[in-house]
């Protein structure tokens, strides 16, 4: 028997935590679907070509090789034959679009829960492996403005509904960016927006010298930088600002429109969780719009868990273009928090809620017939594996974390508490488990049970 | 923008299919919780020496390789380091219980719903990308035999609220198998298996052919083994004419004991959901006590669906050894033959119940108040992308397939069901949808909406 060695960068949980990281998945799925988003699927792999068709060559992609492929087989030189697992959910849904556009109505609301893979180096704290939650409308050649509040307002709600501290949305707008950056004389727009990107990580000073020796910027240019990068706020002022270091024109009232809106429209349904904050610059270039990043009170350290924004040409063909609207939560990586911190738990590791105990083999049958009455009313039911001595049977439930056992008697059956160690007679077909005992529940750390 | 291109072998459903879908795995999880299963996920990844430890080289692993890999990195060539995706959920189960085994309580009940890859040739049919559904008991040193006919028992409810066709659940076991190639005086009993295996595919005389070709047998000898594997029977007689046919011994009575009481185990339960069929072989060297497969009416040519069995030894290190009874469910080709057979049907593509019409952008407002009113009581509503005529509103839900419109009023809001075509007045607070038009539901085709 070969050892087993845990791979770093590849987690896994507990039946406990699984519970945890299932309810962050299911409360995503009913919000999503409260809004009207189809849920979704797309095949782990993508063709290398697809993967790396936006020139990113740098990312970590896991390539594919069966491991008996003939000699004579291309699939693993061919881009076009050769498979790798898609990084995000970004690049399969535009692939997804494109192939199925005839079959979806649009604007297409899709929300996709699926794991993603990235050779990034696990040294880096990072998951090589992981759960991501993507939620996206997708238009057909125009794609209402409105559409970008409405995305963040779904997903903020799927943020609150978690067992997770106050959250703050963090919205910029890359019209206004790059139209200011242009206002101010630098042309090269992708490259201020990846020094800008790194301000968290490298501060102020840092990101002044990359703007200068890489974007060509003179002090004063980078000053007024900075000073836009500064800019946080949840009301309307920014616009004066910005217009104050130097942004003016067309693009930069646009973007300046543009945002106040979505800040305006996200605070009014959810007052105080988003601000304008221009410092965010989301380093992928496929931003046209709105971009967001959302930050977890008490937890600045995790960086972003739900980033996104406007992309006008997600995919296009011949016939159309489809711009879109998206945010995406890194879920593992937000369990994985929940979890290590202890920011919430589960109120038990198993379903079930009764053991029915056995007192003998040949009673085998009698506490089935228990366990089917009481699975019948959807109460969560196993029965002892074994007719152990009953104290034996109480420790095996303990250890299992099932609130309670179940006695089957020749002169009626009980019922005990395994908390309070109260035992009751009753009835497998009236018995009612409390309602927070049903399932098991995730509750807040130093909160519930 | 690169063409796209379907992958052979890596399916993909459009938004109803993926409902269909969705409900096969929610029905799975909602039996298997119900009966105290812990849901449990594993990484996709695998050492190579752990795919491959039981010898399988045969197997078609996708083998894993960062693209941008460095010479001196060894992760592709040293077994222990290079990577894997995994083929089913066996040897993923097995290495997570020794990993973890002071964490678990045992038996441990588990069930597994997770994406598996295979590199096989998309012509024979076959996925190269698929979810499989795993249900097992694992126990520490010992298993209890009634475990057996618990986790078929668990399996049968599954398929049975699953929108298929009724089923058959085939059962043998192993140690009869075994025990009768050896009293007939075959010590091939491994190849004799793999022969009799290919009994539906290539038909009794190719079977004898190989019998006495690969084990060495008399025509004698072969047609016992033909005798012996054309018994299917749903009573107890099974035993007899194994007997008759030389099946003598203490190996041969424990397996037509152990046989027989699964069989009637859950023939009590279900009748007639049980027979014992004793050309029932499962290819893999792994199990050692009872087989199952399991087929559905009108559906042979699908094969099994359900397949599993005992092992006595799915892991083991110098402590213990981990014996386990499993069940695994074929889960995208059974959904793939539910869409393609039109077995059954989505009753809409959407989750939306209600599309809130938008009179004008000015009165976006309003829209969304209503919504939110509609949704804070789980109805699923999302409103109108453009305030555009009402015709084309009413198209667009109607091409969604979104059964009610609402329409905002200054005097009273209407709601209209675009199936029957009736508008009434109606209350955001206090309208309730039809139970089964509340959220899209699986029905068998022919029968419902």
């Amino acid at each position: 028997m070969a050892k087993t060695s845990v791979l770093s960068g590849f987690p896994e949980w507990l039946p406990a935590g699984r519970i945890v990281e299932q309810h962050v998945i299911d409360t995503f799925r009913r919000v999503a679907e409260l809004h009207g988003f189809s849920g979704i699927q797309t095949r782990a792999v993508e063709p290398m070509s697809q993967l790396l068709r936006k020139g990113e060559i740098d990312k970590e992609v896991y390539v594919l090789r069966r491991l008996h492929a003939e000699d004579g087989e291309t699939d693993h030189v061919d881009p076009d034959r050769q498979l790798g697992l898609h990084f995000d959910l970004t690049v399969p849904l535009a692939r997804y679009v494109l192939e199925h556009q005839n079959d979806l109505a649009f604007p297409f609301r899709r929300y996709q829960i699926q794991k993603v893979w990235r050779g990034e180096r696990p040294q880096d704290g990072r998951f090589r492996e992981f759960y991501q939650a993507d939620l996206d409308v997708i238009g057909q050649d125009v794609l209402p403005a409105h559409i970008e509040a409405e995305v963040a307002l779904v997903m903020a709600e799927i943020l609150a509904a978690l067992p997770i501290p106050g959250f703050t949305i963090h919205a910029n707008n890359r019209r206004l960016s790059e139209g200011f950056f242009r206002a101010i004389g630098l042309e090269d727009t992708q490259g201020v927006l990846r020094s800008i990107d790194k301000l968290a990580k490298i501060g102020p000073e840092a990101v002044a010298t990359l703007l200068r020796e890489q974007s060509g910027a003179t002090e004063e240019q980078a000053q007024a930088c900075l000073g836009f990068a500064g800019i946080v706020t949840d009301d309307g002022t920014f616009g004066d600002r910005v217009r104050a270091l130097g942004g003016t024109g067309e693009e930069v009232e646009q973007g300046i429109a543009e945002l106040s809106e979505v800040v305006r429209r996200v605070n009014a349904e959810v007052p105080g969780v988003c601000v304008a904050d221009l410092s965010i610059a989301r380093g992928l270039d496929y931003y046209t719009g709105t971009v967001f990043e959302t930050f977890v009170e008490g937890h600045a350290a995790l960086g972003s868990v739900c980033s996104g924004g406007r992309y006008d040409r997600l995919a296009a063909d011949n016939r159309h273009t489809y711009p879109g609207v998206g945010l995406s939560i890194g879920l593992s990586r937000l369990v994985s928090r929940i979890l290590s911190a202890d920011i919430a738990h589960a109120t038990r590791g198993v379903p079930t809620c009764v053991l029915v105990s056995v007192s003998s083999e040949d009673e085998r049958a009698r506490s089935e017939q228990v366990a089917s009455r009481l699975r019948a009313r959807g109460i969560p039911t196993e029965i002892a594996p074994t007719a152990a001595k009953f104290g034996k049977q109480l420790k095996h439930a303990d250890r299992r974390g099932i609130p309670f056992v179940w006695f089957p008697g020749a002169d009626g059956d009980e019922v005990r508490d395994l908390r309070s160690g109260r035992q009751v007679g009753a009835d497998a077909d009236r018995w009612e488990a409390p309602a927070e005992d049903l399932h098991p529940r995730v509750v807040p750390t130093g909160e519930g049970a």
